[in-house]
């Protein structure tokens, strides 16, 4: 039998594994911050009309520029996000990881770096070591929050060709504030000598979840800054895999220098657009999550645990000696959350009142028997 | 306002444009290779069953490892193209084109090479700078055949980390046999000091039309040789962007430490499942697309016409002083063909018998008035 080493592959993925949460088949799966509301019946007939226009041409390539569907999304930023985006600005792939391996192969690449600040979404760096971009782990407070100044030394010591901040901040659920963008995105200009700057990417996949105003308006005369997006949590719709971003007209441009053509399917397209019209149903369930969310917060401190606030739909929260025994307990108890690897901590996603109810139990059982 | 120049974009990208043929607004489109045959309404119906269930978990994240459509695929192969295949040996992505980035960036990538023979599918070598993998313009005979002392040359000298075999060949139709794959497989793994060996991609994209049987067999033995496909062509599919590769299951288990996570959507697993089922009323079109085929290139001779033999869903037919002016000329008269920039020659893609009959009417019209 060839095993991987046998074939001629690449030296540094030797040894590595694929990336993914494990999937377990068990009864409260609160490990991978997915929406726990399936879409209202009405919208899932409404994905079908679009479906079966689609299916009806679908000999035929998409779209390739996704003309409708960016904008939509343009429209929905503008309703939600505090500043009016056009079409010619947002740029929309196969789920947010394809919209950053986008930026990195036009931004990144072989003999380029990108820097994110650690702890923080580890595909990030995964993409960039995919993309033959340079990784570099760039500092964080002790409270998750990110050091100002630590990071502008790191960006002028660096220079990074492409800087992410993900706000709110996956594992941690931080949100960043307007003013630290601002610090990071000057250090990132300043750094390069060439006088181009850097690429700041903001990942704000969660940022409907936050109790602060999107970080958007900030692309505003600032060309080097790209909000990215998804559909996969808000919009309750981790299966569609749609991402997408928010530049200047110029970023959405130079990314398809390097797009794969006709990349977004018809089925895809014809799906997002669905949910899109949508919205206000499904913002409605992100407001019941966001109650969820302050909920875990609360109880889970009142439980005795250490709490980071959270502006996602998860929550991280500890601190444990033995993080990985604490969540092989809790899925003893029928609910798996994540272990992100981040020492003391473990990640819960804001699920159902009832799955919450039952992670909170289970945490609360865990607890009780360490004790004894 | 910001050009893409003004942006810190990768120096190699400067100047390019995004890959993509004209889409025009005429009568008859017979540029891209798309199958003119709508899906049959029963298929669409199932299409819109299949996807109704989806979109009712849409929540959650997809089958990341698409089980279920690799599956089908394993058995389609096994059916059709002459070996039986297993799903392990089977992997699907969005549209051969990221089946080969994902082959890129595991087998290719910085400081490592590709070799085609052209002319050949534009997209191998632009997908290899994309992945910043070098890129090496093999050689052809005249009549678009391999020349097999040639490339087994340029093999031996270049050491490319990964060799392109199009087959039928795309834009021009030519299909390569069994003895100039083995020639060119033992070459490539000769050619490698380190004994790995370099992979070989057969791409099959057209497959299904070919007076030939497929070249999948061969893989049996061979652990670097990959057969891509899709299901853009023969499934009348296009707009689902499904592609997908038959390999060593250690292949398969490499490009997953580079595939993005959940790369798949839930509405294009359905999808391609439902036209799975179909295959049999699909493989029809298919025959009556080879007819029509095989009618062009007769009708296009007796025209006056230099056709290439081809074993596509299209013709590659010449010599024309000007191509591009040609391709104008029958632009003028309503019909969309492809200039691929493969001097002297231009590309017709088989459409419905009425279309080839316009296209025909159009060369004869633009052939009569040169003569005047």
């Amino acid at each position: 039998m060839t095993r991987i080493d046998d074939l001629p592959i690449r030296d540094e993925l030797r040894g590595k594994s694929p990336y993914g949460a494990p999937q377990l088949d068990v009864p409260v799966r609160l490990n991978t911050n997915e929406n726990p509301y399936p879409l209202p019946e009405p919208l899932v007939r409404r994905i079908a009309e679009r479906v079966t226009d689609a299916a009806r041409q679908l000999n035929r390539y998409p779209d390739r520029d996704a003309v409708e569907l960016r904008t939509e999304l343009a429209r929905y930023l503008t309703r939600t996000a505090g500043h009016e985006v056009a079409a010619a600005q947002v740029w929309a792939a196969n789920g947010s990881n394809e919209v950053i391996q986008q930026l990195l192969q036009t931004f990144g690449g072989p003999g380029r770096s990108a820097i994110g600040f650690e702890p923080s979404y580890s595909m990030h760096g995964l993409i960039s070591r995919g993309t033959g971009t340079g990784w570099i782990s760039g500092p964080r407070n002790d409270d998750f929050t990110i050091d100002v100044e630590a990071a502008e030394r790191a960006i002028a010591e660096q220079r990074p060709d492409v800087v992410f901040i993900c706000s709110p901040n996956n594992p941690t659920g931080t949100a960043v504030g307007e003013a630290t963008v601002l610090a990071l995105y000057e250090a990132a200009q300043a750094a390069r000598a060439d006088g181009a700057g850097a690429l700041v990417v903001v990942d704000e996949a969660y940022g409907e979840f936050s109790h602060h105003p999107s970080l958007l308006p900030l692309i505003e005369g600032r060309p080097n800054l790209v909000v990215s997006r998804t559909m996969s949590k808000a919009f309750g719709a981790a299966g569609l895999r749609l991402g997408y971003l928010a530049a200047d007209p110029a970023v959405v441009d130079a990314v398809q220098l390097v797009r794969l053509p006709y990349h977004l399917s018809s089925v895809t397209q014809a799906t997002a657009l669905a949910a899109l019209e949508h919205t206000d149903t499904l913002l409605k369930y992100v407001e019941q999550l966001k109650t969820e969310r302050d909920r875990l917060v609360t109880e889970l401190r009142a439980a005795g645990c250490q709490v980071v606030a959270s502006d996602a739909n998860f929550v991280q929260f500890g601190l444990f000696d033995d993080a990985h025994a604490t969540w092989q307990a809790i899925l003893d108890h029928g609910v798996l959350v994540r272990d992100n690897g981040v020492p003391g901590w473990l990640r819960v996603t804001a699920g159902t009142p009832a799955e919450n109810d039952a992670f909170l139990d289970a945490v609360r059982a865990v607890l009780k028997e360490s004790k004894r």
